[in-house]
């Protein structure tokens, strides 16, 4: 076996750990935490069926394999709970050092490839990062619908904080953005997101 | 809210279900069973990185979509264990039903889109079907290689029954059908995959 397809396989056997690091969201039917991998996966199928409302023209490749990829840093880095101020200080400086040691497994082409991608969510700097991040608000937030607004409650995370984290969605796209306002201000209505929070 | 997007959520909220959907397959470090949507997650990157080892020019973001989807029927028709020879005999039937069951949740065009990538999977008609079979195979062996085979010792399946499955790579993949045979081989070295089953 030569020495690319080794590397290949080594980060393919690496990135199965993405499947143990859990998240605050859980599934549909009052389910068990969601973990990254699971996450993922949901994001790219998301982004696929939902490409039609992106505000730009984007390449739905490039936006799946971001999807896909967007959180393989946690596996070092842990998940970071969008609404927890505090570890969010920290964030950055634990996903690079992962990001360089996890994607360092790769052939350098792949490498450079997979982190340029990577870096590109992060940095909302393209059509396609900007849909991806719309995907990594509607996902959960699809979930968490469906449960009655059980991960907010669980944390205490009102409506001014739900609204600062999905206004994310509209520079991806604004359609988005109305069905996701249509919905957190039925969750208010139901009593799920308190307003004055 | 229009009926599109509400068709198109509510799909979405479905397919949630696969992610409690297990297969006979373990995680690395002698983990879990892993389920279905972890299963397409961890094919689509493999999809993605291994592309340049297709035997033929492959649309990537159409391989991609297929991995992501292609176990979707299970959410009703429950995972059939590649080597068990009963279950396989009702597969189709059971997978057909659930096919028109979820699929009918999305707007006609999209349902039309996504059966027809669904199928192609299934009829290995297309070049990206065959490598997507490639990622099939060699996802779940990628796991199984770093435990030491146990998830076949677990069966009791042997080199014969592994050979076979595994030969359904090389219409994907020839280069990658000779990493599978040097890993095959390995593991009958090592005792963890008798060569006379």
């Amino acid at each position: 076996m030569d020495d690319r397809i080794k590397k290949q396989l080594e980060f393919a056997l690496e990135i199965d750990k993405e499947k143990n690091i859990f998240r605050q969201t859980h599934l549909s039917g009052h389910g068990r935490a969601e973990n990254d991998a699971e996450h993922a996966w949901h994001m790219a199928i998301m982004a696929y069926l939902l490409k039609e409302y992106s505000n730009e023209d984007i390449d739905i490749a490039k936006v799946m394999i971001m999807c896909l990829i967007h959180d393989i840093v946690e596996i070092d880095a842990g998940d970071t709970y969008c609404y927890d101020e505090e570890a969010k200080l920290t964030q950055k400086a634990r996903e690079d050092a992962a990001k360089e040691r996890i994607y360092s497994l790769l052939p350098e082409d792949q490498k450079a490839e997979l982190t340029a991608i990577f870096d590109e969510f992060e940095e909302w700097s393209t059509p396609e990062a900007k849909f991806a991040h719309a995907m990594d608000n509607l996902q959960p937030l699809t979930l968490n619908n469906s449960n009655g607004g059980s991960d907010w409650k669980a944390h205490g995370v009102g409506a001014k904080s739900v609204y600062g984290r999905q206004s994310g969605t509209r520079p991806g796209s604004e359609y988005l953005y109305g069905v996701t306002d249509e919905i957190l201000k039925n969750q208010i209505a139901q009593g799920n997101l308190p307003d004055d929070l």
